[in-house]
């Protein structure tokens, strides 16, 4: 797998791909967070009848992980489309979330269950 | 904004931080991609009520630009996660389904509106 | 349009589909709401790349039309699967939440915007 | 269980809500279809970390019914608010969608399985 992404240069390809169609006017931040959720539902439908253990051994079908793959890829795109239109850095964000996250969530807390921080009786 | 992003790092960091709190018996791919879609809810909430041209502005609200930089993470979270779980190279599940869609929507076909190809009267 | 609808019947007709083709151990509550999930992003993608003004004139299309009526219907079956599983009166769930949206929302706070009540500066 | 329910009484209701707010400016159908999607996920929130077992319990804690309940009735009520703007029969929609499952979903086909109508291989 490929360690380093070039965000920039999938983003450009996406603004390209946009401009040659003339779509920018339908990518407003509202619609791309709808395409985003509507794509991210496309995924779990692929899921929504399995059993956890169906889900596990999901690797070994090579068709659910061919439209898994496109899926995320959706996913992916809309994401990247959206932090280039609101100029967000996704890796930073995603490091602040992650750092968030530890403060949210302390090991001593958290091990074992995965109870809503807000909804933590403590 | 930074270029090149490292995915293995921040999925390293991922696992770790599940591994240290044992959530990942939770982090089936099914639970992961239903968690995917309900952090692309809460990031579509923040622009439900909100017109297009409200959406267009929303740069200019710190607490808004504020919100949705930590659901964008949130959804980003997810999707390593997920990738990371079923070894599927994000970088280039992207750029299959941008030459994909090239396909899809022929420029000529395509230009001005968004009509899903599935649907379009040829 | 209909005033009285008959759920009890409705959820007998989707219950007995349900057996007829052993789809019951799908049919886990869990499951129930990821495939609702689902259901309403399928409805929510006719919408996605409109303008609010087109959104307002959908109903001239009788074709998007013929789309939203069997997504909705999609949702509503689910939603009544969900309830006859748990046993929840939808009615009276109704009801109670209307109820409590008067509360959370008093007219003089509310009126003219859709400011979330916990986000509400007071 | 109430058996008969009155659509119409509930969207009356749900309408002078709107009107006394000044809330149908943000009730268009585009913007009521996000909203049902984000009232749909903060119900699988609920579940999104449950193994199915958890689920089929769910009924045991009234703590997580009485959120259940309420996201339910969020549901229904974008459901009913967004049949109402686009004058919807939502029990015939209902019915009709039944009939047409059981055409897409025929005994002998689809016993046990739950397999997609169009990814079925036949």
């Amino acid at each position: 797998m490929e360690v380093e992404v070039n965000i920039r240069k999938l983003q450009d390809s996406l603004e390209e791909f946009a401009v040659e169609r003339d779509w920018n006017k339908f990518h407003t931040p509202k619609n791309l967070a709808a395409a985003l959720t509507v794509e991210a539902s496309e995924l779990l439908e692929i899921f929504q009848w399995m059993t956890d253990e169906d889900s596990l051994r999901i690797s070994d079908s090579e068709k659910d992980m061919g439209l898994i793959v496109e899926e995320l890829a959706d996913v992916q795109i809309y994401l990247l489309r959206l932090c280039d239109k609101l100029k967000i850095d996704l890796e930073a964000a995603v490091e602040a979330k992650i750092a968030k996250n530890a403060l949210k969530y302390p090991i001593h807390l958290s091990k074992g269950n995965a109870v809503k921080y807000n909804r933590r009786e403590e």
